[in-house]
This record gives structure tokens, C-alpha cells and sequence, in this order.
């Protein structure tokens, strides 16, 4: 491809005319700006075009491609099996990669799993398995590689060589107001996820007050661009869409969500919790072969756990990546926070919701994320919810209880989590946790209930 | 105004969104840039989303004020009377401006006019002036005061210091393709002009093959923007959309406009460059004070050059300005160029269409523009008509001359200019050559034949 038949500027008025840009013409300006030969302000205004008129599917799946390759694929084929990982768009006390990991690796399917740190009013797998006395998130390839096929699963962060160009791209993104587009969102996600080298991907897409999509229709959208774009590269990929108007579980905050992914693996995981769980690890399971069903996928999960399988699996991760391995049998022995208050009820009656939104940004309040960058998490800080939807309740009544090592917070955080409750006269409906599916042949409703 | 109050990035999101920006928050992003203080990227993508989310007429008018006031604003207080300029958004052909400032400053009203150079197909004022022989464009703010009062007129290029914003921001347009939105064109114009220090304006809106604006619905969208922009400064503007559909008069090039001016100033000018001369110098007659209706104006400014008054003042400033004032009595002086050729009708008819930007296009190859910034003009090359639309003309007959000092181009320019000229069986209806006026009470229709 020579540089000479590319103008930049011709791409951008092509993009701002809402007519769509050749894949040559999109890796031309990611590979250019890469190599810092295209100016930011250029890829800046192309973003905004492309926010506003769409980057239809083939143009995210060629955005996705040129971001991939700006950097490292790993090649995992000399490890034997179909490599399936799992990735969420993110939520308030989404622990599920800590518990389906283990769950489908002790199922013989192994999984490589590369995640992020907390962003906003989520989470992040990274921190809070860091939380974790001793673990290692930040390893070499080779170790990569070796605890991959020691335990069937890794738990990692991203070096620097993967999909660089989605780095510098984000960074963009973020500084000229480009970030919230959907193309531009599953191009960023799918370009991380295909460089870990797996063969197929399960999706969480996450709505409601505490996901990134407010809306179902937006989690649509999303969750087919990303099935298109992982079809596109010959990776086979399921989406589901599930609820996040209220936090998953119980509990919120590093180290008390690795206690409650504990007790999941013990057997004594919430509703909520599990039901999104099986259902994506049957999937995985599915995906990598070991079950010719997502029903029968979903069994063998139940089985991981009743059988003990998974939770052997996860302590020998965390003995692998260099854990404190006894804490995952005596999880009472972590350090508590220095202080702890309670959330009370303010009227009798029926929760009747709980804006997770609100309560994943009292969290970080909290000290169990960052406001900015550089803010230091501190692993016991959360909540720990007492009652939740639908619960009944009676004034005075113990709703959460939260954990903090910065006692200035606590006033404040009180006031928010309380506006953050609705107690209502009615027993509410239960929530639909599971909504709909969405693969290569369309989108399709389910329906489980927490 | 504290910087602090001000996010960048929420600013951009907010014209993303296509909400309305305010004043302050455009005078804040352009301050801001020509500082320096906000980066290209962040204004790139700004003016994206302004691009193809629109400025309204108030963002527009910010938009103007801000780049205005990032330089300097000239104060002609001093000098007695109503300054009134005009501006013409580009044509081929189009020397009015030669024509119309001494008439206009003949009857007593100064006009400060400050030009452009040649864009693309289009020539450019400065350019025109400095093919007469010693003419001086450049000159410093003392003289430019002292000629406007010696002759009621003075024609000069922009000083680096009139609104600096906006060739800033007309260079990032330029390389991130939103050069050809309306409100940023007339923010554009409309900033330079106020600069100037006049108290009214007349614009000449165009629309046509030859036109920047080639269909009239985007010429009365500009008009409308400019008018509602210079009201807006409390300037009284009146704009008129004029036919740009083939060449204003009969010569095209630097010196051969020159030329046709000096005819037009001694009474011989074409009918079609009259017709808009005598409408817009009528108009800023009458803006100036010196008529109490634009049809008295018309009268005067008729009566300007049957008297000889607007050559009179036209010498005069040539002379002011170091040109050659004996070539006015005797442009036949002039050298002309070394190669001359004709262009003739392949058939018998009418002429039906002139393609004004082919025609533009074929006269720049031939020497009179540049193709790129660095080029040199040649002040004698250029194209002499003999025929325009409505004429009959018969097979092997003269349509034009071209004159060029490059040999090389003449066989290209020749084909070029023919497949231009469409002749055709009938005679064609005559050509309106002004077809709207735009004042602050809003559009009228008119029609004014040449």
C-alpha cells in the first residue's frame, strides 16, 4: 500500500459526508498516526465525524483490525484447546470473571484472560485481584504462557505492545468528547480482546444505571457491533445483554468482592451473581467444545462449583500468580478497614430501587476507586448491602453497611447512598437479570430472573 | 472571565450533542487557541461538530467577535463620514471592486477596502491591483489613513494583526476538511471586514458554476448568515445574490480586468457588469448617507461615471498608491503577453452555457492564478470573450482569445475552454443577474437583467 494514494483529508470529508471509508483508507490513517505521521488534530476530526455519521460494521470491523495490529497478537495455538474469554462493559460489583474463570478452566477450556483496571463508578478485575495479598497482575509473556497451561486460565493486564494505536486513540478520544460511540467503544474492546489470541468471546453487555449503556437499546447496539466485528475475524462470539440497575450481589469494593467470588466458588454465591455467571460460563464452556449445548454448558458450571472443581482451579491461580493462597480458605483474616458505618432505612415498605450508578461513585468515595489516575485504591473499602430490590424493610433498618479506611467521607457517602435507595409501598417486580442474546444469527430475547 | 470556568472537552460535547454553545464559551475556546492554551485536536474537533451540527446565528455571531477581537480593529472615527466597504464571495471575471469603490468614494462616501487574493478558480483583488505597474498593496496603517483621506477610498491587503484567529483557524479548516461550512465561512468574511472599521457593508453574495455557493439556496443561506452577523455588530448590511453562472463581463485575467474596468469607468462597460456595479455601489451610496434610497443611489452612481468623477478618483488613488496612472489613459501601453490563441465554436447555434469555473480553471493554467501558494501570477495572461450566453455564434468563429506567457499550456487550455461553452439550437432565456437582496427584515426577490 503506498502512503502517496491516501488524503487524509479526502477520507475526512468522505466520513463527514456519511459516506463509508474504505478499510485501506482506515488502516491508512490509524497506521499513520500511529507512527505519528498523521497529526492529532486530523485524527481528531476524523473521530468527530465519525462519531456523528457512524462508522457503519465493516468500518469498525477495519478500525478494530488497525488497532489490533498496531501491536503484538499473541499466538496461544501451541496450547491444545479452544481458547474462550470473556469480557464485560463493565459494572458495580461485577466479580464474575473471578468466578467463571476458574469454572471453565476446570472444565478443560482454557482461559486467557486480559483485563482492566476500575474506570469511573465500576470496577476492575486488575484491582481487585491486586487486592489480594501478594498477587501479580503485571507478568511477562512467558510466565503468561506457563501459568496458562499450568492452571487452564491467567488473570493479567495489558503490556504496552497490545494495540497500541487503541492506547493513543482512547486518549484522543477522551480530550475531544469522542469517547461515547458505540463503533468507536466495541472497536476499542474488540482490538484488545482479539490480541489475546483466543479463538472465541463471551460478552457481557451490561445496562442500566450502573453500566456505561443507560438504555437496552444502546446495550443492543453495542452488543451487535461487538458479535459483528468478533464474526468478522473469524472468532466465534455471544453476547448477552444483563441487568445493571442495581449492584450484583452483595458486595462492592475489591477485597469484599474476591470474599463474595469465594463463597460463590464455595457454593454460596447470590442469585444475581450466579445466574449471569452460569449462564456465561455455560457459554464459554460451550464455545470451547466441552459441551455441545450452552444448557449443558451451563450444567457442567453448576457442577465446577458443586463438585469443588473451580475453586481447586482458582487456588492454584492464585498460588501461580503468587497470591496469598490460605486467605482463600480463612477470607476472615483479611484486615478490615478501620471504620465502618451503616445505611438506615428511612421509611417501612419494599426497596424498590437501588441507582447503582450512585453507589459504584460512593464506592469510590469510599476509597475503593480512583477519582483521578493517580489515586491509590484501598482494597477494604465497599459496602456491603443488606437488603436489595424487592427486600422488605422496616424504618431503621440496616440497608448497607460500608467500609472505609477515610473516616471524612462517611457523612457525605451516607447522604448518597441513602438518596440512592427508593423504599416504596408495593413489593416491586422481580428483575430480569438476562434479557437477550445476541450471536452471528441475530439478536434473540431470554429471560432469567435473579 | 476566570479560564477556570471553562472545560474544553464539555464545550465540544455540548455542540456534539447540537446544543447551543454560548458567547462566552466560543470567546473562551478561541482565546484560548490563539494563545496557544488549547490544542489543535480539541478545536479540530470542535469544529467538526460545529461543521455538521451547525452554528446558529448567535454561535455564528460569537464566532465572528471572538476572532475580530483576537486582533486589531481598526478605528476610522476620525475621518468624517460613513465607511461602507463591500465583499464579493469570489467569481471569475468579477472586478468590481475596481469599478464601484472609486464610484462610491466619488460621491462622497469613504470606503476603506481591504482585499484578498486569488482562490482557487476565483481571482483576487490584490492581484488584479498589483498587475498595474508600481501599485502597492502592502502598505502601513498610517498610509492606508492618509490615502482614505485623500481620495475618499484606499485599497490594501490585510495586515498580520487584523483577526489572526481566524487564519488560524482557517489553516485548521483547511487540513480537516471543514472549510465549506456556512456559519464558518461568514464567521470568516465577517471578522475581517469588521476589522476594517467600517459602518456599513455590502455584500455580494454569488451563486453558479463560478460561484463558491453553486446553488442559490446555499448563497441565500450565506446571505442571511452575513447580514444577521454584521446586524448583529450593529453594522447595517444588505447582501444581493448575483448570477456567477458564467464570466462577469467579457475579460478574465489580471490586467485584462484592469482594463475592462478603466472601459467601464469611462462608460463602456459590459451590460452584466454594470448591472450589479450600479445595484451594489447604488447600495453603499445610500448606506453611506449620500442617497436617501437605493434607487437615487443607482442614479448617482450612473451619474459618477457619465461625469467622469469615479475616474477621476480612480486615477487619483492609482497614483496614491505608486501606480501607473498614464497606463489609465493608455492601457494599450501595457506589455501584452507573448502567446495569443483562439477558441472557436464547433458549430452553428447559440451559446447556451459558459462554465465559469472551467473558465476560472482554464485561465489559471494559462498564468493569471496560482494553483499552489507559491506560484507566481502573470499579470497578462488571461482570456478575452467575444461571445456570451444568448449570442449566436457560427461554426469556426471566435468565442475567445487566450493570452499566456506558457506556451505549454495552450493546447490543454484550448480544449478545456471549448468543452466549457455548450452551444445549442435555441437562444437561451437572458440570464437574471441578481435575483435576491438580504437586508435585516429579510430576503426579497428582485430581477435585474444585465
Amino acid at each position: 500500500m503506498s502512503k502517496k494514494s491516501f488524503n487524509p483529508v479526502s477520507i475526512i470529508r468522505k466520513k463527514r459526508e456519511g459516506k463509508e471509508v474504505s478499510k485501506e483508507e482506515i488502516e491508512y490513517l490509524v497506521k499513520q498516526y500511529t507512527r505519528d505521521e498523521l497529526p492529532d488534530y486530523q485524527m481528531s476530526a476524523f473521530l468527530m465525524a465519525a462519531y456523528l455519521n457512524r462508522l457503519n460494521n465493516d468500518e469498525a470491523s477495519a478500525l478494530t483490525g488497525a488497532m489490533l495490529h498496531s501491536g503484538k497478537v499473541l499466538d496461544l495455538s501451541d496450547i491444545p484447546g479452544k481458547k474462550v474469554d470473556k469480557h464485560s462493559t463493565g459494572g458495580v460489583g461485577d466479580k464474575l470473571s473471578l468466578i467463571l474463570a476458574p469454572i471453565v478452566a476446570s472444565c478443560g477450556v482454557p482461559v486467557p484472560m486480559i483485563s482492566g483496571r476500575g474506570l469511573g463508578h465500576t470496577g476492575g478485575t486488575l484491582d481487585k485481584l491486586e487486592s489480594i495479598t501478594g498477587f501479580e497482575v503485571d507478568i511477562s509473556l512467558e510466565r503468561y504462557r506457563s501459568i496458562l497451561k499450568e492452571c487452564h486460565m491467567v488473570m493479567a493486564g495489558a503490556t504496552e505492545d497490545i494495540a497500541p494505536a487503541d492506547k493513543r486513540l482512547y486518549a484522543l478520544r477522551d480530550v475531544t468528547a469522542t469517547v461515547e460511540s458505540i463503533p468507536l467503544i466495541a472497536g476499542s474492546i474488540m482490538s484488545k480482546k482479539l490480541a489475546e489470541g483466543i479463538d472465541a468471546l463471551v460478552l457481557d453487555v451490561k445496562f442500566g444505571s450502573g453500566a456505561f449503556m443507560k438504555t437496552i437499546e444502546e446495550a443492543k447496539e453495542l452488543a451487535e457491533t461487538l458479535v459483528n466485528i468478533g464474526e468478522s475475524f473469524g472468532k466465534e462470539t455471544i453476547a448477552y445483554l444483563s441487568n445493571m440497575n442495581q449492584p450484583l450481589g452483595y458486595k462492592i469494593g475489591n477485597w469484599l468482592e474476591v470474599e463474595e467470588s469465594i463463597d460463590a466458588l464455595n457454593g454460596k454465591g447470590p442469585g444475581d451473581v450466579m445466574t449471569v455467571t452460569h449462564q456465561l460460563a455455560g457459554t464459554m464452556i460451550y464455545l470451547g467444545g466441552k459441551a455441545s449445548t450452552v444448557s449443558e454448558g451451563i450444567e457442567k458450571s453448576k457442577q465446577a462449583i458443586t463438585k469443588g472443581r473451580a475453586m481447586e482451579t482458582w487456588k492454584k491461580l492464585v498460588d501461580a500468580q503468587e497470591g496469598d493462597r490460605r486467605l482463600m480458605d480463612n477470607p476472615g483474616k483479611y484486615p478490615k478497614a478501620d471504620h465502618d458505618f451503616t445505611i438506615k432505612a428511612k421509611r417501612d415498605g419494599f426497596v424498590s430501587a437501588m441507582d447503582a450508578y450512585e453507589i459504584g461513585m460512593a464506592s469510590v468515595e469510599l476509597g475503593a476507586g480512583r477519582r483521578v489516575k493517580e489515586d491509590t485504591i484501598d482494597p477494604a473499602a465497599g459496602f456491603v448491602l443488606k437488603k436489595k430490590i424487592g427486600d422488605s424493610v422496616k424504618k431503621g433498618e440496616t440497608i448497607a453497611t460500608g467500609f472505609t479506611n477515610n473516616k471524612q467521607a462517611i457523612d457525605a457517602v451516607t447522604e448518597s447512598f441513602s438518596q440512592a435507595v427508593t423504599i416504596g409501598d408495593e413489593k416491586p417486580e422481580p428483575i430480569l437479570m438476562l434479557t437477550h442474546k445476541v450471536d452471528k444469527k441475530g439478536i434473540h430475547e431470554i429471560s432469567h430472573n435473579s
